[in-house]
């Protein structure tokens, strides 16, 4: 029998606040049963990039990873954030393991190939390519996963990728071998019609309410990529939660259907 | 029957140099066997804390590392230079895992205590507490860890650690499962009688003799904590090989005997 397995991400307003990301963490340590963190970057990447000078290359409106900024992300978010993060978590009891996705291989994948746009270091990867045998190697090793969304290009390069996606695509890929649970944490309640008004929060969310809710522009912006990755994992029969970073241990949040 | 181990410590030197750090990590890529790679940071770190205009602190001439220094090393050594070459090491098909002594708790470390000065995040371990266990059985998964010179204070701080008092802690706490060899390569040939002049390279070094050149000033500066490291896991029968870091596979550079 498939045992449960928690993925957690926490964005990026959870890193960046000191007291909010202990919080996370501390109840994140008292998860029982596997689990794997993943978490992005927050503001330290682009406020490290301010301070080196490094200004943000955009083309066609779309930010550009070049090589001096591929060096801060590694900077920030596998240095500086997953350390961090490791060094807290050890200090709660949990066996925290540091991870990007060139770590023992587990996520390779290869340079965004969009035809058009060259986006320079920034990586899509294969779910398929996801070496869960060895996730789960790690895991039943009484081990705690903690990734940071880099990946590399397998020719020796590391690659920033999207967080969401990356804690989406290992829930699925964690499927062969657990019943995988993805918890999206951020500062809000979960989806919300009013996105200022916790009072609006969503209970229940289906695809088609989704659709629905996208076409008449109630869920916009950051919250639409969160929600593709979320119903795409909900799709291979992931159970998804999207919930406020302080209410990881209750029931609370909007339940994907 | 024990297995033999190669732990190989390359220093700041190599780490500066893209072209050279290439070349070694080929070599280090095909040595056969289990092997585990330390690595030093070199300027990098330095340069950094320049770029973001953090002065150096120094107490009666000791270097501190305070919180902002701290946040330096794990970008530079945790982040930029360790995924650097983790994602150089998978390219050339050595399936390599990113590690920090935080990292899976495998080397449980203090703040320094050294009664009179306060050193600030700078980290001492002992011996003993290494996580041999756990680094044999990430090895025993065919997974190459590559460390930084960074340890935790177990209570959610990370701290800087001396590279090649890593390395040989390491090598003396492995020779519990197998018979280790310590390289420590760097831009010699090896220990010299003129720092100057490759030709004066001593080929067999026992401690009495050490002993002597560093009474006579032959020996001087940094090769003495490097020496001191090398010695301490002589002591314990690890095998010591000094040596440039482009010979790496061949037979050269100053062995202790």
């Amino acid at each position: 029998m498939k045992q449960e397995i928690t993925i957690v991400k926490i964005g990026g307003n959870v890193v960046d606040d000191a007291s909010t990301l202990e919080k996370v963490l501390q109840e994140f340590s008292q998860i029982s049963g596997p689990k794997v963190l993943v978490h992005g970057g927050g503001k330290i990447a682009s406020d490290l990039s301010v301070k080196l000078g490094i200004q943000p290359k955009m083309v066609e409106g779309r930010r550009i990873t070049d090589e001096e900024s591929l060096k801060v992300v590694m900077m920030a978010y596998g240095g500086l954030v997953n350390k961090g993060i490791v060094a807290q978590l050890q200090a709660m009891g949990c066996n925290a393991l540091g991870l990007t996705g060139a770590d023992a291989n587990i996520i390779p994948a290869h340079k965004r190939n969009s035809g058009e746009i060259d986006y320079g270091y920034v990586g899509d990867f294969n779910i398929e390519d996801i070496d869960t045998a060895r996730l789960q190697f790690l895991i039943n090793g009484e081990l705690t996963p903690v990734f940071c969304a880099l990946t590399h290009d397998q020719q020796g390069s590391m690659l920033n990728t999207n967080a969401d996606t990356l804690a989406s695509g290992l829930a699925i890929s964690l499927a062969k071998h657990y019943h995988p649970k993805l918890v999206y944490c951020f500062e809000k309640q979960g989806v919300l019609l009013d996105s200022e008004d916790d009072a609006t929060l969503i209970r229940e969310l289906n695809y088609l309410h989704y659709q629905q809710l996208k076409d008449d522009g109630i869920i916009h912006n950051g919250m639409i990529p969160k929600l593709d990755n979320a119903f795409a994992a909900r799709d291979k029969g992931v159970k998804v939660v999207i919930k406020h970073a302080l209410e990881l241990s209750k029931p609370a949040g909007t339940v994907l259907a």
